[in-house]
């Protein structure tokens, strides 16, 4: 059977997360929603990263196997014409196929995500699903200096739900970074894979550098703590993004 | 009585539009009530412009009197927790006192609106509600070209909502440009005043252009033709910005 590869942008503010669960709406099930209007058949889709209730993506990839052989591009304007009709907020924008050995979870070989503060003093409107809303000023040099205390192969007990289920809380963090665009400070995050919650248990914790509450040295001593008691605020997930997946 | 001004942005999308009406939630009486939440008195708010459902402002400006005075800033920043404890997509960017003689509507010299057109084939989720989605590619330069026609002292009747309740249909258009943003078409329109979907009903009709449909020469007989059915189709509201008002 011929497998695809599809990479995915939604907003995920209608939506309980990416992972399908009964009674609930989730991004998975809309896209296998549209499969089996397209083509008739109900197939289990494999999402590379779970997004939680609220967090965007700009590149989620995830795969599928169909008995049928089509185009890629057959594929992507016929789940878009679909997701379209059932007024989703997923698109698809690329559709392939691919070798049966790709596993768009296994193969990954990077993670990357974006997390969005709308740094202003006043609400934005427009952006107000789509940022963390903090009204009094970062300071984003002083936020860039203290992650650079977290990036590397450390015991991230400190920043990972209780509920995580990876069996190691030890990572490696390939990068951690921290920027003004105008009002907004943007914090990128890549790693191979990520526990659950840890970025925005990141933003968290480096927001209350950004605050002045918090000293790189206090960063260092929350990581070295390896408890969860020990982390800031976990930031909301409607600022969160997964950017892309590499393989 | 002290009279205030106050400069808006605002979420289009669960608002039908901006004036006060029966039995509609709309964000003018957002506002009215915010307001009224802060210091008690229930007044009238005065907006520069009546932005339909759905259209977007990142500068809307309104007046109103209250009895007291008080600093912009704190009226600013009340107003705000007010629009966000009631979950309005509404903020308050500056509030100021102003002369008595000043009138958001009648004292305006300039009005400027921004239309944005996703013009990628799929569809983009995260900005849904903000853009129009146009699959084909649009010619910008054509575009471009044939906005200059429309740009001048004219009699606008083609492009005038059959309800616009303007004295007269004649307008001068300062300016009308068309610009690419990456994936997106950006049209901004600036005059003193505009007639009822005189934004859209250009955009439409550009937007004709730019897929080819139409010529330059098409545009300027549908100026000339001053009648309503030689329009193009008129663009969504959801794309419309009322970007700022100029005194």
């Amino acid at each position: 059977m011929p497998r695809y590869r599809i990479d995915v942008e939604y907003d995920g503010s209608p939506y309980a997360g990416w992972q399908r669960q009964a009674g609930q709406h989730t991004v998975q099930e809309a896209i296998e929603n549209a499969i089996e209007g397209f083509c008739g058949e109900r197939i289990t889709l494999n999402g590379a990263g779970r997004t939680d209730a609220g967090v965007h993506a700009l590149g989620q990839v995830a795969h599928f196997d169909l008995s049928r052989l089509w185009k890629g591009a057959t594929v992507r304007d016929a789940l878009n014409a679909h997701l379209t009709m059932a007024d989703e907020a997923v698109a698809v924008l690329e559709a392939a196929v691919v070798d049966n050995s790709f596993d768009s979870r296994f193969s990954a070989k990077g993670r990357q995500y974006l997390y969005r503060i709308m740094n202003r003093r006043v609400p934005a409107p427009l952006e107000r699903d789509r940022t963390w809303h903090v009204k009094y000023h970062l300071d984003e040099h002083a936020m860039h200096e203290a992650a650079q205390r977290l990036v590397g192969h450390h015991d991230f007990t400190t920043f990972r739900a209780a509920q995580c289920q990876s069996k190691s809380p030890v990572k490696t963090l390939d990068g951690l970074s921290v920027t003004r665009e105008g009002d907004e400070v943007h914090v990128r995050a890549w790693a191979r894979s990520f526990l659950h919650n840890q970025v925005r248990s990141l933003v968290g914790t480096l927001k209350r550098v950004g605050e002045g509450a918090w000293s790189a040295d206090d960063v260092t001593a929350a990581l070295e703590a390896r408890d969860r008691a020990a982390c800031g605020p976990v930031a909301p997930a409607h600022g969160l993004y997964l950017v892309k997946v590499d393989y």
